[in-house]
C-alpha cells in the first residue's frame, strides 16, 4: 500500500531491461552516444516538431530549472500557480539557475491558472518601468499539484495571455504522459500547438529511473541549454544510461501505457472512494492523483493498518494524498480502500 | 581499442546487479532509502570517520561543484592547479555554484601542486584587504589532470600551508581509487589524516553508472549540503539507484579491485610503450592514464586502425591521453600498443 | 507643487554647506576618512549601541539588498509585507544581493504586517523541510508604503515572532526619522530594543543627497559587509562625501528638524484635505506621506493646474500619493489644496 | 605630499559649483533630470556618436561590472590584463555581476596586453566545447594599472583579435582622461573607432565627486543596462547630482584641463626623479601615475618626512607608486622629490 508518491515506485522492466542492453560494450560519452540520436529522432517524431531540440537530465527540478532560466532574465517575473511545484518544492532552484528572478505566484481553484487570474497577475507586475521586476514567463503544470489537469484548449487560452505580452511559456510535465491519458490529448496539441515553448517531459514518475527530456520548440537556444546544463553538473559522462531510459519509454508507447495504468489505478481508487463513509475529493481527479477529505480518524486508522501516504489537514480537516504509479496494482488499491473503511 | 576516457567504459557487472536488485518494490524516495543508510556506515568505515556525513549525487561536478560551494563564500578564491578540472572542464560550474567565487589557476609540473607554488599563489591573492578577492579554500585531484599522483605526505604538506590560513581543503577524487591503489595509502591516510576537510569520492568512472559520493569530514555543514543540493537539482527523488550503485561498488572492496584493473592496464600499457620507436611519457604515469610523446604520425595511423583516443599536438610534437578503465584487456593493451608500431 | 516623492526635492544647506567643507585638501579614501569615524561614533552614540558597525552607501536599494544579503542565505524566505519597496520597487536587488532568496509578499491593512499574517506565512514556509525554502528573515519598513507607521510595540511583536523562529530583522528606514517624529520613539526604540537587528538608516529622501546608513546591532558580520559593499561596486573612493553627508545630517539633530517639517506638512495635507470635496484618506497618514481617495476628475484638474505627483486608480475610483519632504512650505501645501479643489 | 591616489584629492571648484547650481529647486528623479539629457547630448557630440547610450552611476567599480555583465555571459570568459583593476581590485564585482564568469588574467609588460599574448589566450580558452567556459570578452584598461598607455592603433589592434572571435570589447576608462592627454587621440579615435564597444567613462578621480559614465556605442542593450543599474542599486534617486557633476566636467572640456594638470604633475615627477639617486622608472610613465624604482631606505625617508603613497617591494627592492592629481601642484612635486633625496 504505498501510495506515497510516483517517485516511490521502482523501474518499468523494460526500462531497466535497456539499461542492462547499453552497458554493452564501449560508448562516446556526455550524450554524443548513439541512443541519444534515436531518442532526439523518438521525441522529434511524436511532437511533430522536427526542428525541436532535446537534452536529457536525471531529475524534474533540474529540468524545470535549466528551462525556466532560459526563457527567464534574472530581473523578470514567473508568473506560475501559488501551488506550482517550482514555486514550492524545489527549494528555490528557479530562483537559483535564473540568477534571482522571482517567481509570482497566483492563486486558483484545483491548482489551476484561470485566465483571469493571470490577466490580473500580468497587469500588477511589470507596470513599475525599471523599478519593479519585468514580465519574464509563464510555466503551467499538467498533472497539476491537485490531481487536476489542463486541456490544450485551457493551456492554449493562458499562453495566448502570456503570448500577448511576447512571454515565452513554459510546461512542467513531470507527470506529462498522465495529462495526456486523462485528456486525450496527443503530445503536439498539449504542447507547442497549445502555445508551449519549453517542455519538461517526464519519464522518472512514470516507470524511469531518472531522467526527464527538456524540448525546446524553438531550437535557438538549444546551445546555450547545454552550456547551462554542464555548467550545473547536469550532464552525464556516461549518458547512455540517460539515452537508454527514454529510448526504451518511448518504445512501443511504453510510456502511454505505463500512464494508463496508473490513471487507471486513480480511477479505481475515485471509485473506491465512495465506499469510504465521509470520503469526497477535494479537487476533481482525472488523472493518477487524488486529494480526498476523510472523515476523522481515517488517517491514522490507515497508517495502523500499513498504508502508506501523506496525511493532512487543513483547519482542523482530515485528508489525504494518494498518488498511483504505473506498478499499482488492482489489488493494492483494494487494500487501501480497505483500509480506510471503519 | 576504447581509451579515450574511464567514462566511455559501462557498468561493472555487481554495480549493474545491484540495481536490478534495488529495483524490487517500493522505497522512500529523496535519500531516505534503506540502502543509504548502509552507504553511510560503510563510509565511515572505510574512512575511519565515524562523525563524516556522505551524501551522493550523480555527477562529479555537481560533486565538486557542490563541495566547493559549501566551504568558499562568493568573494573568495579557490586555490587549485591551472590544469585541475575544476578550472577547465567544469564551464564555470565552481563559479556558478559559488555565486562567483574566482578560482586561482596555479602552475606545477606533471599536473601537482608544489608547496612553493602553492605559497606564492597564497601570499599573492588575499593581501588587497577589502579590494581583492579573499583566500577561500584548496582544492587539489588525486589521481591528477596530467595522470601523475600525489602521496598522502604531499598532500599533508600542501594542506599544511592552506590550513596555516585558515583555509578548508578539498579533494577532487574522481579516480580516488585509482590513486589509493597507486599509492597503496589507506581510504583516511589520503583524505582526513592528510588534512582533507571534504572529498569527492568517485564512483562514474571506476564501474558504476552515474554516481559520487561527497564525504564531509567535519558534518556541521551537512544541511546546508543538503539545501544546495536539492536546489540545485541533484537530490534524485527514486536516490536508491544512487545507493544501490555506490553499495555495490563499495562491498568486498570492488571499487578497489576495479582500479586495480585499471592502473594494472595503465602500467601494461607503459611497460608497452617500450616497444613503440620514439614513444616516451610527458608525465609520469602510477595509475591508470598515461600521456606518451609520440613520434610524428603515430595518432593518423592508430586512428586508421581503430584506436580511439585523444590525439594531441604540444608545439607541433605529437602525444597522445590513454585512459585504462575496470572493463580494459591485456588484449585492449596489446591491440592498441600494436596499433601504435609502425 | 512637487508632491511626487521626497526625491524630488534638493539637498538641505547645512549638508551641501559640508559638502563644500569636506572638500578642502586631501583625504583618505574608501572609507577611512576621519569623518566617518564621526559619523560612527555618532549613531553609536544616538542608538545607545557602542557595538553596533556603521556602513554608509549611496542609495536606499544598496542598503538594503546588502543588508538582506548579510542576513538570508540565498535558500530562504525574506519576509515583508506584500507592498514592500525591497518587494515591489527595487527591480529585484534582494534576489540579486542574496543569489535568489525568495521575498514572501504578506498582506495586511494599511501597508502594515499584523502578527497574524506574518504568524501565517511562518507556518506555510519553511514546512517542506529539504524541498522548499527555508525561513530566512524578517524584513519591515517604517514609514511603510502606505504612509503608516509601526510603534515600537507594533515592531516588537513581530519581530517576537520571528526571533521565535530564529530569525534576525531588518528595518528599512528610508524614511526612517519620519516615523520617529511620527511615534516620538527613541532610535533605540524603534530599532534595537523593538528587536531589529539591521537598519536601513535613511538620509537621502530627508535633505541629503545619496547618502544611508546601515547599521548592524550584531558586528559580527560587519568584514563581510564591507567585502559584499564593495564587491557590488557600492564602496565610494572619494568617501569623505558621504561621510559629510550623514555628519551634518546628523549635526545637531537636522535630521529630525527636517523629517519634522515634512510630517508637518504631511499633515497640514491631511487637515487641508477636509477642505477638498470627495476627499479621505485611503490609510491614517501621520507622517509625510498620504493617500487620499478624490472624486472623479480631481487628478485631471490638478495636474492641469500644475500639481505634480501620483496619480492613480484602483477599481475606477481616483487616489493619489502626496509625499511632503524637509523643503515643502506651507505656500507648496496651501497652492496644492487650491489646485485640488473645483 | 599626498601621492598615493588621484581618489584621495577632492572635487574641482566648477564640479562643486554645479552641484550647488544643480540644488535648485525640484527635479525629476532616477535620471530623468534634464541634466542628464544635456550629459547624454554632450557625450554623442564629443564621441561623433549619435546613437550612443549614455548612464551614470557612482564608482567606477560599478561601470565595469555593470559593462562587463552586459556583454558577458555567465559561461564565459573576460580576456584581461592580469594586473587588471576588475581582476585585482573589485573584490570579485565582475564575477558578482555576470554571476560566475571567469576572469582570463594575461600577463603583459608594463601592464599591457599584447597582440601576441591576447592571441594565445583566445586560442586556450574556448576550445574545450561545452566542457570548458566560452570567450566572453575583452576588457582593456587605458591607463593601464602599470600607469602606462595604449594607443588608438595598440587597442585596435588588440580588439580586431578579439572581434574576429565575435567577442565585443569594453574600455575601462577609469582614467580616460589621462589617457587621451597623454596620446593626443581623441575620444572616437579611442574608443569605437578603434573597436570599442562598451566604455567606463570615469569622473571621480578626475575632478568629480563620484560619477562615471556608462557609454553603449551600440545602444540595443540600454534598456537591459538600466535594469541591471536598478536591480544592483545604482540608480540614484537624486540623479540630477550625477548629472550635474558629469555636465560641468565635460563644459569647455574642464575634464581634459583637469587631466592636463595631472599628466604635467605627473610628467614634472618623472623629470624631479633624474635628481633622486637611484631612482629608475619600472615602466614607461606618459600619463599621472609612476612606479619608480627607489634606492634602499628612499620609502622610510620619505614617509618620515611626510610623503603619503603606497611604498612597495619587488624581490627585495624598494619601489613606489606616486599618482599625481588635477588637484597637484608644482609645488606638491617639489616637495616630494624634495623628500626622496637622501
Amino acid at each position: 500500500m504505498f501510495f506515497a508518491s510516483d517517485n516511490t515506485s521502482g523501474v518499468a522492466p523494460q526500462v531497466m531491461a535497456a539499461l542492462t542492453r547499453a552497458n554493452a560494450g564501449y560508448a562516446k560519452s556526455y550524450g554524443a552516444d548513439a541512443l541519444m540520436t534515436r531518442v532526439r529522432a523518438r521525441i522529434r517524431d511524436l511532437f511533430q516538431a522536427p526542428e525541436a531540440e532535446v537534452h536529457l537530465v536525471a531529475t524534474g527540478t533540474a529540468a524545470n530549472a535549466l528551462a525556466l532560466a532560459l526563457v527567464t532574465p534574472p530581473w523578470a517575473a514567473v508568473f506560475a500557480h501559488e501551488a506550482a511545484h517550482i514555486n514550492t518544492d524545489e527549494c528555490g532552484a528557479p530562483e537559483f539557475y535564473t540568477a534571482g528572478a522571482k517567481i509570482v505566484g497566483i492563486p486558483g481553484a484545483d491548482g489551476k491558472l484561470t485566465p483571469q487570474g493571470l490577466g490580473t497577475a500580468l497587469e500588477r507586475i511589470g507596470e513599475a518601468g525599471v523599478h519593479g521586476v519585468q514580465r519574464g514567463c509563464l510555466s503551467l503544470t499538467n498533472v497539476t499539484e491537485a490531481g487536476t489537469v489542463y486541456t490544450p484548449a485551457e493551456i492554449a487560452a493562458l499562453t495566448a495571455l502570456a503570448k500577448a505580452r511576447g512571454l515565452p511559456c513554459h510546461l512542467d510535465g513531470a507527470r506529462f504522459a498522465n495529462a495526456l491519458v486523462a485528456t486525450g490529448a496527443s503530445p503536439a496539441e498539449m504542447t507547442w500547438k497549445a502555445g508551449i515553448d519549453v517542455l519538461s517531459f517526464g519519464g522518472t514518475k512514470n516507470g524511469c529511473m531518472g531522467v526527464e527530456a527538456v524540448v525546446l520548440f524553438d531550437p535557438a537556444k538549444a546551445w546555450e541549454f547545454e552550456l547551462r546544463r554542464k555548467r550545473a553538473g547536469h550532464l552525464f559522462s556516461k549518458h547512455r544510461f540517460l539515452s537508454a531510459q527514454f529510448d526504451a519509454y518511448l518504445e512501443g508507447d511504453l510510456w502511454l501505457t505505463l500512464a494508463a495504468q496508473a490513471n487507471a489505478m486513480g480511477q479505481s481508487l475515485v471509485q473506491g472512494l465512495a465506499r469510504v463513509p465521509g470520503a469526497s475529493l477535494r479537487h476533481p481527479a482525472p488523472a493518477n492523483m487524488l486529494f480526498p477529505w476523510l472523515a476523522p480518524g481515517t488517517n491514522a486508522r490507515a497508517a495502523a493498518r500499513g498504508a502508506v501516504y501523506y496525511a493532512m489537514e487543513d483547519q482542523g480537516r482530515e485528508y489525504a494524498r494518494f498518488v498511483a504509479s504505473w506498478s499499482t496494482t488492482q489489488e493494492d488499491v483494494d487494500q487501501l480502500i480497505a483500509a480506510l473503511i471503519p
